[in-house]
């Protein structure tokens, strides 16, 4: 007889961008001599509107969040033109991710998505006893033609990053009508947006308008353009029936009452988004001019991230970065072996990167 | 063709403790004018220890939480002198019924609990498509005898809040070590131990004893003694084989960082430790002396709040207190309907509650 739930045996725990004080206890280095450009985070910091309203509510944590949100949830379904009853939050999108596969699936039925994705959908498919099944990527783009195709009697949903993490590509408004339009009625199709504020091309589809007539959650988290991903809170957009399923679903309390806090009022922090935004295009475009100076190969980006061609052994190369405290981020888990991630930074960390793939070179 | 998981139709959604800012837009009342007893909160605030902690983190939230907790799982297992290999954290310990239920069992499975205790299990296992069986309480206390029988081929998990919510009743050493010895080598028990530091009683349990013979896992919780319910952390005690399960099912940021380092500094808060419980003990004494004057009936309790009895109606009770704007806790979705549950107080709270049940009687 088995003990545990033999569904496990297939999961590859996911590992995740090196801590910086977990590279200081090894290394021997200070927190503030290590960079690190391995998770997507806002190299700004975090709005300081969200720091401000963290602080006013910080003596009233021993009391319960409220479960509803109704605050949180007043405010967001204002700014994006919603009824709050389409809007359900998350302990980071990664909750809505399993909250996704418990309501719209069961166990037995098949998860659809892309290689060299993010990997949660395959790891939390296959924690709740739901198949998975990836589509290759072609030309490191969603592939959504071989993954209509791919859908059979037992697909439920299919997960689609976009902007894709870790490629950076994304899939365009026509693609996605089109997608959409060959899906079966018993299928629906997740729109994970975590970069969305980052996308900065006028052909990117505005998911929140299929919500209406397809079966479409879109998924957005307040983890990056915001800095709170040491806060945990994400959320699902979606229609009332859907939303509904998901708050059955979903923990009463998985949002903690500070990061609600925080999420209500970096929404209102224009003047913070505007200044990553303006950071991350900046810089993207530097990043890509030193690329080809240099002869570096890599992906043109729509996120706060760039895949960049490291061969033979992306694994070595994030070694070696390390050693000279930048940590970045293999691909190897993600099968892109020749590649790593690498978050764009401040202008001051971004050099240091140059600076450190010069060193790395001469060395060779 | 279904679209949701049909295991959601036998979900009754939980409903949470009312809120003391949904009662103030509802009444009119101010925040200040209303008193909670009805989630088993600290009345006295946050851990001011947690408090300051949190203060020192806040500019570092854009970044992800370290997702092993190497110095928070460092501290609580040298507090209690176990190897960090034997910890799990959670967003709350919520999340760590899921987990549970995700490593030690699988779809069809059964999972035993007892009727009228904490609803989560029920709502949780069913949410994960496994049976739930429920056993009656004997005079208002879990009936091991009667769990244990109840154990078939399909049981994977029985789960034991003790000290029991609602009832605040107790499992003792003898009667765990008793059922432990009957369980069948595929079963999981489960202690839920969230209100383990206001127990009184040398009879109670000392489980973390139980780990390394039994297949015993320990759910404890930083929301009740600490004062960070707001801030979701609790955590598993259990070997490290099934602590490695736990860690695979769980995502890799399920806790905040801010939690984190709460309730790394609050594990060190004697002081509000004490005092916490030096209020909890003498205003339950208090309290059950004003109930025998009164003539209220109610169930001596083990935890930080009583049961009593309203009847004929625990909501009509709950709703005149509500106008009194008292927050107290309907007992009718744990199949106690003659019953409310109170959580304790400061003495001025605890006098108010008093004063309303005055109130409600000469109104009858």
């Amino acid at each position: 007889m088995n003990i545990y739930n033999r569904a496990l045996k297939t999961v590859t725990p996911y590992v995740a961008g090196k801590p910086i004080e977990e590279l200081a206890r090894e290394s021997g280095l200070s927190a503030k001599q290590i960079i690190k450009l391995a998770s997507n985070e806002n190299p700004l910091g975090p709005s300081p509107m969200a720091v401000r309203a963290i602080e006013k509510q910080l003596a009233g944590i021993n009391r319960y969040p409220d479960s509803n949100y109704y605050e949180l949830k007043k405010k967001v379904a204002t700014k994006l033109n919603l009824g709050i009853e389409s809007l359900v939050f998350g302990n980071g999108s990664d909750e809505l991710i399993d909250c996704v596969i418990k309501g719209f699936s069961e166990p037995g039925n098949e998860v659809l998505s892309a290689k060299s994705t993010f990997l949660e959908y395959e790891i939390i498919a296959k924690v709740n006893n739901r198949k998975f099944k990836a589509i290759g990527l072609k030309r490191l783009r969603y592939d959504l033609d071989s993954i209509a195709k791919a859908i059979t009697k037992k697909t439920r949903l299919v997960f689609i990053a976009n902007p894709n993490n870790p490629t950076g590509t994304y899939v365009t408004k026509n693609e996605a009508e089109k997608f959409l339009k060959k899906i079966p009625s018993e299928v629906v199709v997740v729109f994970d947006e975590a970069y969305n504020e980052f996308v900065d091309t006028g052909s990117f589809p505005d998911t929140l308008k299929y919500v209406k007539n397809y079966n479409v959650i879109i998924l957005r988290t307040f983890s990056k353009i915001y800095g709170l991903a040491g806060l945990r809170i994400g959320f699902a957009v979606t229609r009332p029936e859907f939303a509904e399923v998901l708050n059955t679903v979903r923990q009463p309390f998985n949002v903690n009452s500070l990061a609600a806090a925080a999420a209500q009022a970096a929404i209102d922090d224009y003047e913070f988004v505007k200044k990553t935004q303006e950071l991350i295009w900046q810089e993207k475009e530097f990043l890509y001019k030193k690329f080809i100076e240099i002869g570096i190969k890599f992906i043109p980006s729509a996120a706060n991230f760039i895949l960049i061609e490291v061969a033979p052994s992306s694994e070595a190369f994030f070694a070696k970065m390390l050693k000279l405290g930048i940590i970045v981020r293999g691909m190897s888990a993600y099968g892109l072996k020749d590649y790593i991630r690498l978050t764009i930074g401040t202008h001051d960390e971004n050099l240091a990167f140059l600076e450190g793939l010069k060193t790395i070179k001469e060395k060779k």
